[in-house]
């Protein structure tokens, strides 16, 4: 840090969709930035993004690009090859890296944090920090409090995602799927073979030999390293829905001792970083849509489970590119500082 | 029956999806009807449908008009109101009546039929059969050879439901919040109080006191009494998706036995209306859209579940208005004919 304690900072991947929404985080949160930097690929250099009332130009990631310039904090969003050769180079320049990819995230060595569940983690990161899967970091916040207070026996999830979590062609096309559709016109598919526009999509991950996705196998083995549950029974089906942005999940959990629905709501409306929307009946309940943007990640729909022992169904929402992705990366970007780095 | 074996048929509810619907599947699958007879109610009279080259005019339903006319089979579905009304006239006047309302499905003398499940229970009835609920009927095909094969411990469904179970006048809305959308303009409410478009509705249906909705009541209890397995353990979260036609449905399966994914695959390609469309790395996979009018319940997405013990998991798609609905009671409507009525 500077002597005046303003933090110098780089966000690699500046114009991705996590890119953009990073520096909104930052500035909204009044992050305690001095120098800050926007890097993104060749292709995007010689754009700008707005920040503070000011414009950043957006440098090309070169090799020497951390020895050239030294920052305290990178935050990484360009992908995992990118994250692979550059995040180490950081570190060696004396950064912490806060990584979005999916790189280092199931290291050993690297925590995987929302800060909410596992702050204290950070602590023991050796120059690189890893931020969650939008879909886990998102289940997280209200599974930790649960988890605590009622303990975790399975839980068996089913997810509504949004378009923007495959990153910002895939907003363009689905609004120029819908646009055609309107039209009356022949629907685009630059993004997707299928259409995405009134469809559902079981699939949109690569598949594994096992069928399992590569976004469910992210959910579920994340999901047990933010919470310390390294047995922990989940099963996911990552479904990709005609939403724009908002993630929305099923969830059905298995807890160890009873859970009553009151005693769940209790809990969650205590706990960090959850908000509870949870009266059906007056149409308080989360929607993706309308809950694009915000903070908290949204509980509702909290019933018993009559099926299993101890069994609880719950609705939970969040946008996957703030709790997703970049608020959570910057509220990491925060614990850093308050620890002094 | 007329002596010529053609069957006398009325088809109440003549204009909405279902009954519109059910024109389509009587003249596709070249149903034996002599003469045949469309009802709805006074506001749709005036009217006609589409029938084997000719057109029906729509008749009002009046009290007395099972008593004017005799049939040999009422299609009916004008809603649980008209069905509690009308059926026992249709039946005392001699008709047996396929009932494609929610009124007669758990009464203990009403038949709850899907065909390719327990078209036996059909001889039990006492002049009403009643069609299960859209998501119940897709969900049982599938589930029925694995129950066989296998048997069922615990189900937990998530759904993905099409608007136009909601009705034509939800399909209408949601096309013109989607034009609104597209033009800029501020989206319609006369339907939904929120967006439909680019949204996900997580209540959409009528909450009771334990925060279940009447869907998710409708889709366990049926399910039970269609596989004859009252005890059968089921969780079900249904929720809207902004998609027009067909219901998909994320299903976790907890089998007594071992079912291995080859063995699963093996049994529901030779299982009656089922269709295996399962190869995901080839883009082979269940997806509503494409999917919409045709007959067959496609499952996909087939996998082992490790979470538990003999987990299984798979993706399950049906056009509601079809096996969901019209199909199913046209189906019905011929094991009566086959059976003697």
């Amino acid at each position: 840090m500077s002597p005046s304690g303003a933090v110098s900072l780089a966000v690699v991947g500046a114009t991705g969709a996590v890119g953009q929404e990073m520096f909104s985080v930052l500035e909204q949160r009044r992050f305690p930035a001095g120098k800050v930097r926007a890097f993104a690929s060749a292709r995007s250099t010689g754009r700008t993004v707005a920040f503070n009332g000011t414009t950043l130009p957006v440098g090309e990631l070169k090799a020497d690009a951390f020895e050239r310039d030294r920052f305290d904090i990178v935050l990484m969003s360009a992908g995992a090859k990118i994250s692979r050769e550059y995040a180490p180079r950081a570190v060696s320049a004396g950064a912490v890296v806060v990584d979005n990819s999916s790189a280092w995230r199931m290291d050993p060595g690297v925590p995987l944090v929302v800060p909410e569940v596992n702050a204290p983690d950070i602590r023991r990161h050796k120059g690189i920090i890893a931020n969650p899967n939008c879909t886990a970091a998102i289940l997280c916040v209200p599974l930790k409090p649960i988890s605590d207070a009622f303990g975790l026996e399975r839980i068996v999830v089913s997810t509504y995602q949004a378009v923007s979590g495959k990153g910002a062609r895939a907003v363009a096309e689905l609004e120029a799927q819908t646009r055609a559709w309107a039209a009356g016109q022949a629907l685009p598919h630059n993004v997707w073979p299928y259409d995405m526009a009134f469809n559902v999509l079981a699939v949109d991950w690569k598949v594994a030999e096992d069928g399992t996705t590569e976004e469910e196998a992210k959910v579920m083995e994340e999901t047990r390293k933010i919470l310390g549950l390294p047995n922990l029974r989940i099963s996911v089906t990552c479904v990709r829905v005609p939403v724009f942005r908002c993630h929305s999940e099923s969830v059905n959990l298995q807890t160890r001792r009873k859970a009553a629905v009151a005693e769940v709501r209790r809990v969650l409306s205590g706990a960090p970083g959850v908000e509870l929307l949870d009266d059906p009946r007056a149409g308080r309940f989360p929607r993706p849509k309308e809950l694009a943007g915000s903070d908290p990640v949204y509980a509702g729909r909290i019933r018993e489970d009559g099926s299993v022992e101890n069994g609880l169904s719950l609705w939970v929402v969040g946008d996957q590119l703030r709790k997703g992705a970049a608020l959570n990366a910057v509220q990491i970007a925060e614990r850093l500082i308050q620890d002094g780095l």
